[in-house]
């Protein structure tokens, strides 16, 4: 599975407007907090792969964690990457675990996130701590040929929440914190 | 926490039958399914660790996975080691995170386990596929301090079960495997 994903600054309200206009589909709020992991046997910001226990609130229920590989990018454009996740029952373990096998955290991202669906694809309202307001535009699709027309898609979306895809920005929350 | 463990190679039925007599509790029996992987920055073999993703399925429930890490014995005697385990959602997954760091599945323990509690014990009596039959007694401690009177119980609990602490295996299901 390949993930398209584009993201633009943006002021959340007014495009809390457009979506409503659209009648995008709310799908709920969350609050998330994401530890990125170094490897002791390569540099991830060399690599360009990530490792990341994502810690997740919804408003609606218990908090949940996830552990997420994500690999080299496949296409610059977009951020393409080939990804693997899973549930995992403890933060805390797992941070042990991962320590001990000489694995170190590197930075905490937070962030509040609103999300919508609008077709097929999903609009996430971004407020990250220390680093601003976002909306990422994001799809699935199941082949690599597939992609060119996803991101095309994509950048019609934005055009319609009165975004420009010119904005878009390739740097990570991660790498936009670690910016600051 | 601490873990004291002693195993010794014994025959099953007979030790089913101390059981009985002894009034232990019966806590059930599972299937586990362990896979080991070898770290690509060090050789577990030589810095005594081990990570472990297990697929258990008791007989009265649903499969689940843990993920386990141990680290090198603090008791040589007993197999004292530090552990941290947290559960997982989908092995398959887990495993295409795990390789895609680099590490890689070593091997995989099949057994049948059928848990006892006698006291502040477990005993276990586990048959491996291509290994053989074998009694585990095991507790925990939170203390350092309290492996030595927890290893003396261990040793007391085989005694009356018929088994000779004399005769214990501290080379691992993994370690009997790969010398078979």
């Amino acid at each position: 599975m390949y993930e398209v994903e584009v993201k633009v600054p943006a002021d959340l309200e007014a495009v809390r407007d457009r979506l409503e206009t659209l009648e995008a589909t709310r799908l709920g709020s969350v609050v998330q907090a994401d530890t990125y992991y170094n490897a002791p046997h390569r540099d991830f910001a060399e690599t360009d792969e990530a490792l990341r226990v994502r810690s997740e609130r919804p408003d609606d229920s218990t908090e949940k964690t996830r552990v997420t590989y994500k690999g080299p990018l496949v296409d610059e454009e977009t951020k393409t990457r080939e990804e693997f996740e899973t549930g995992i029952e403890d933060a805390e373990t797992t941070d042990a675990i991962l320590t001990s096998l000489g694995f170190e955290p590197t930075a905490t991202v937070r962030k509040d996130r609103e999300r919508f669906s609008l077709e097929e694809y999903t609009v996430t309202l971004d407020t990250v701590d220390g680093v601003g307001d976002y909306v990422e535009v994001e799809t699935e699709v199941a082949d690599e040929s597939d992609l060119e027309g996803a991101r095309e898609g994509a950048y019609d979306v934005l055009e319609r929440l009165g975004l420009d895809p010119d904005d878009q920005i390739r740097t990570s929350y991660l790498g936009l914190l670690l910016e600051t």
